[in-house]
Parts: structure tokens; C-alpha cells; sequence
């Protein structure tokens, strides 16, 4: 029996297509990895009557979600969702999460044993009742499997386009820290490896909150000094709820490509951004711009904003993170996008110097 | 003899002028303050004959630098260096870093004893035979007194407009942490302080050479993904230049709004990246470009970038920063912008995780 490892790609949208590339061409150079890269296709029938997973094996493309860039032949596509993962060494989840849940439940006990994951997917799990689950920790739930974390500035195109970028992969198993580097990083995708998963995934929830506040300064016409100053508080606001909620973190892994690098590229393009600029410009709603700008999709921004109050107000902490309530104020209509500066005017960053804090608070300064 | 104190400005162009605005009407409100703020003119005789001083003592405006905006009535313009500064307790530099050594020879052993500065001079100082030094501690030797400083993104007809921002003060002794906070801090420019000078000062030079790679991205047409890779490659390198040269900096400090804020402001709009963009568009060097685009003046991300590596090749230490070497070679044409992203593909960032390192050089892990 070979001890070759096999990988599989659980989702095949555009991020999933973009990263079967990249995996596929590594692990032909892997010696210790099967060729075969098997990516799991939710079956659909495009228009011309063919079905997507039979286009993706003969023409070696996804004509729907990334058009214009091959596969390498050996990822090949699987409808089966336990046909794809049954011989997986390693899983890499990437898909939707509206979808995880009812697509796992078939797995449940038919994983080999060993096996790992990685998540590529953004956003926290609602579990019934509220509150905010990590997607990694759902998968963990579900599967009993180790599930490390990719985020970063990694725009799907762009990186289907070949055009360098950086990511950042949180691992919850050191040991697999070497391989989740191999079968990711090339030439122009370079992987940071950090020992602080929850951090890196929070960082790819939280960005989304910013994102929509940088698009509020834009429509408010604020200038580069307001917007700096908001994606700043964001951060801050972002490394304050990951200290409050997933203690541990390090202040490092927030210079990573999951943290201010794509926080700045989703403050300066990005949707959330784009429709937030929109609804102060045209003072039209959420609901109605992701309707006439995205086809009716969701925008991630005012759902994650929403579920982050609801922790916040649980834990009596709003007022310490005055940038995220504004920001889900506006998104709920209980606040005019205008007021969003007076309500981080006088913010817990500009109240203490954290270094000189405690020196004060002990009578040891003269001030 | 009054117990209240002085404060002089000692400069007048936008940024000068711009702070001038908010000094004066805070000492207003400080009761510990002498209510007239001096700030000190270069003298100029304006294009309708009048000086520019008296045009500012008359209609409290500098009409050269920073028209449109009135100075509160106590800002009193003085053309005499030494007559500017002698009463004053504190003295906030704030002009172009090339004139400074001149215009502060005058004042040698004539300031009040116990007297302090502030510099909102962004760069280093070149002493004759190369190398570095922080602006703040040329001010110190040549005056024998302590100067904290003040940087961050604030764009002066931003600030001047009241628009919400925020600014870093690093200071160099912690007594005068209050009085830094009070002099500066308004409703709309919220004041950091930060126990952490040098770090401070470093961020606003280096950030120049950053946004001359971020023009560079720009000019190739290279995305959002590459571009937020240079920024964040570029903040890498100047907390390494920081570890070597300034050793003793937190890593804190540059999430404050010297550090990441400021880059990003630099790197999206700015005139570095702006003069960047167009040498790789049009094809001509920056010489050229300075006087087409800038009329005449020189540009700083190239100069703080030879500077830069003038101190790294000294210490043989290019290769750890291949970001600043690629864009000095750049800029002084011994490389083509297209090559900049192969000299970052592999960055010492992607070679190791720093939190393993030492595991893995004590042969803890099973990589």
C-alpha cells in the first residue's frame, strides 16, 4: 500500500478553483504526495446543457467561477462529496459557509485516519441561539479532524493570474507546518506559517467590519487622514476583540498578510467598501444596493458586524469598541452614516498610552 | 515673573501653519499657557509686494502656504529666529529639513533654561560623510535640549480642515507626556502618546521609501494583492531597520498612526508614489519626472532610500532588506522597475516563521 498522501479541495468556486491550481502543480513536485488532486464540484448544469464537472475533466477549466485559466490535468473533478474526501491525507475546505454544514454531514465518520484540513473559508459559524463559532472549529466539530486556517490579501483572480501575493497560515498542529507550507507556496504565492489559528481566521472575519466603514468615510468625502485613522482603529479594534474572545494571540500575527495587508486591500477595494460608499452616497439601504450591485447576494461586512455586537452587548463591551457599533448601527439604520467620526471622536485608544497606564495608575508619574 | 508658559513655532509652510491653527487655540483653553503663540516666518515678500509676515500679523492667514484657513489672533508672526524662540517653553519645529541646521545656529546657548522641543520633521539628517541621523537628536545636539515628535497621517490641508485624524507623539521623557497631549489634542486630531521616540521618527522617513514601491506596483498594473504584499514587505523592513539600528522599539508602535496609518496614506495617495507610478508609465527617471511633476523639488522616498542604503551596505545587511535595496537600485536606475517583485519573491519573511525558529533550531520540531 502506498504511503503517498492524497489531497482533496472541497468546494470549487472561484478562490477553490484558484488554489486546485496551485496545489495541483505542487504536488507533482512533491515526491511524497499521489498526483491525483481530487476537487469536489456541487454539480450544475451550465446553459449550453453540459455539466460543470464533465467541462472541468475534459477542458481542464471551470467555465463558470474562473474562466480563462486551466487546472493542471491531474485536479480532477469529483460530484461525490465521500468520493472526493475518502482517501484524503489532507482536506482543504473552500466554499460558501452557508453550505458547510449540510455538505459535511456526509463525511462524518468516513475520513481516513489522520487525516487533516485547512480552511480557506471567511466568516464565523452563527450556531443557533447566536454567538460566533470559528469555521475551522465547526469543520473540527463535525469531522473530529485538526483544521488549520489560509487567509490573506489573496483577491482570486489575482492569484489565478499568477500575480505575487503573500499569505498566512495559521496551524492548531506545528508538525504540520511544514507540509501545509509545500503544498501551497510558489514562486508568486508566499506562505508565513504562524502558530496562532484563531487569530489569523478572526482576522478574516473582522476585516469585512472595516471594510464597510472605510466605504462610509469615502461616501462622507472624509479625505485620506479620516480613512487612515478608521482603518487604524479597526485594527485596534480587531486585536482588542481577539484578545477579549480568543486569548492567546500575538500582536505579530497582525502585521501578516492575514491581517493589515488584507485589511487594507479590502478598505481600499473590496465590496463591502463599495457598497458602503453607495449607501451614503445614494442613501439607499444594504438590503436594497446588495440587491441592485450584487445580484442579491449578502455582503459579509453588516452580517459579521451584526454578529460581533451580539457578543459585544452579551459581554456588556460595546462602548470599548465604539468603530465595530457604530459601523452595525449604520448597517441596522439606527444611526446616519454621518455620525460614525463623532462616535470614535474620543475612543479608548486616545484615553490611556497602554505603556504608561499602569506607571499612572501606581503613582509612579508625574503627568 | 508669570509662571505660564511659552510655546513657539518655528516654521510657517502648510504643515506649520496647519498645527500653528490648533496650538494656538489650545493654549487658549490652558490655563498654565501664555495666551500669545509665536511662530516664527521666513521672511518672503509675496508677488503683490507686501510681506509675508505682515500679511499674517494683518489678516491671521498665511496666504502663501496654508490660504483659506485663519490662524486664531494669537498666533503672532516673528521673522527673527532668536526674538520667535527666547521666552519660549516649548518649541515645536516644523520646516523643511534641509534649512534646518542653518536657522538653528542662531539660537545656540540663547533658549530658556529647562525648555523642550517637539519636531514634526519628517526624514532623517545626513551628517557630512554619510550615515544617518534622527532629525530630533541633530535639533538636541545643536540646541542641548530634549525634542519628542509628532508624526502621523495628517496631510496639512486635511488637518487644516478639521478633519478627523489621529497623530503619534513619541516622546523622549515621560514628564512631558501631559504637556504633549494637551498642546496638540483636539476633537479632531486625537493624540497618541508613545514612550517610543525613535521608532516614531524612524516610520516617517522610511515610509517614504515604501510609497515609492507602492508607485512602482502601481505603474506595473500589478492589483490589489501585489500591492498590499509591497506594504506590507515595506512595514517588515521598517521594523527590521528599526531592530537594528534603533534597538529597543516595541512592536506596538507601529500599529499606531507614525506606523501602519501613515504607510498606508503614503502608499495609496502621496506624491512618492504618485512621481513612482509615472517613472514606470513614462519611462523617464525621477530627475526628470521632479521637474515635469514637482517643479523642481526634490523628491524624498529616493533620497531616504539611498540614505537607507548607504547604512545597510555598510553592515553588509542588503539582502535582509531586499525591498529597500530593489527600490534604490530602482530609483537610481541600475534596475529596472519590472524587476523589483523578483527581488522580494524570496524575502527573508518567507524563509522562516519566527515563532518557530528557535524550536527548530533546538531541534524541538518535526518539520
Amino acid at each position: 500500500m502506498s504511503t503517498k498522501k492524497n489531497v482533496a479541495i472541497i468546494g470549487s468556486g472561484n478562490w477553490g478553483s484558484a488554489i486546485a491550481r496551485i496545489v495541483g502543480d505542487n504536488v507533482k513536485k512533491l515526491p511524497s504526495y499521489h498526483d491525483i488532486v481530487k476537487i469536489w464540484v456541487y454539480e450544475e448544469t451550465l446553459k449550453d446543457g453540459r455539466k460543470l464537472s464533465e467541462v472541468i475533466n475534459e477542458e481542464h477549466e471551470n467555465v463558470k467561477y474562473l474562466p480563462g485559466y486551466k487546472f493542471p490535468s491531474n485536479v480532477v473533478a469529483v460530484t461525490d462529496i465521500v468520493e472526493a474526501s475518502k482517501d484524503a491525507d489532507i482536506l482543504v475546505f473552500v466554499m460558501p459557509h452557508q453550505f458547510l454544514e449540510r455538505s459535511l454531514l456526509p463525511l462524518k465518520g468516513k475520513l481516513k485516519p489522520g487525516a487533516f484540513g485547512v480552511s480557506l473559508i471567511k466568516g464565523f459559524h452563527i450556531p443557533p441561539g447566536g454567538g460566533i463559532r470559528l469555521i475551522s472549529c465547526l469543520i473540527n466539530e463535525i469531522l473530529d479532524i485538526t483544521v488549520h486556517v489560509l487567509m490573506g490579501a489573496n483577491l482570486a483572480p489575482e492569484v489565478a493570474e499568477g500575480k505575487f501575493c503573500e499569505t498566512t497560515i495559521g496551524v492548531r498542529d506545528i508538525n504540520h507546518m511544514k507540509s501545509m507550507k509545500d503544498l501551497f507556496q510558489t514562486d508568486n504565492f508566499r506562505v508565513v506559517v504562524v502558530d496562532d489559528a484563531d487569530a489569523v481566521e478572526v482576522c478574516g472575519a473582522l476585516k469585512n467590519i472595516v471594510g464597510v466603514g472605510a466605504g462610509f468615510v469615502d461616501g462622507l468625502g472624509y479625505g485620506d487622514n479620516t480613512k487612515a485613522a478608521v482603518i487604524r482603529l479597526g485594527l485596534m479594534e480587531m486585536i482588542k476583540f481577539t484578545e477579549v474572545f480568543y486569548p492567546g494571540a500575538k500582536l505579530s500575527t497582525f502585521f501578516e498578510s492575514c491581517g493589515v495587508a488584507d485589511l487594507v486591500t479590502t478598505c481600499y477595494g473590496g465590496r463591502n467598501r463599495r457598497v458602503a460608499e453607495a449607501v451614503v452616497k445614494h442613501g439607499k439601504s444594504i438590503a436594497t444596493l446588495e440587491k441592485e450591485m450584487l445580484d442579491g447576494q449578502r455582503l459579509q461586512g453588516p452580517e459579521t458586524a451584526a454578529e460581533v455586537n451580539y457578543m459585544l452587548k452579551e459581554k456588556q463591551m460595546e462602548a470599548r469598541f465604539p468603530l465595530f457599533t457604530a459601523i452595525h448601527r449604520i448597517c441596522e439604520q439606527e444611526l446616519p452614516p454621518s455620525e460614525m467620526i463623532d462616535c470614535i471622536k474620543v475612543h479608548p485608544e486616545h484615553l490611556y498610552e497602554p505603556s504608561f497606564l499602569q506607571d499612572l495608575e501606581e503613582g509612579k508619574l508625574e503627568v
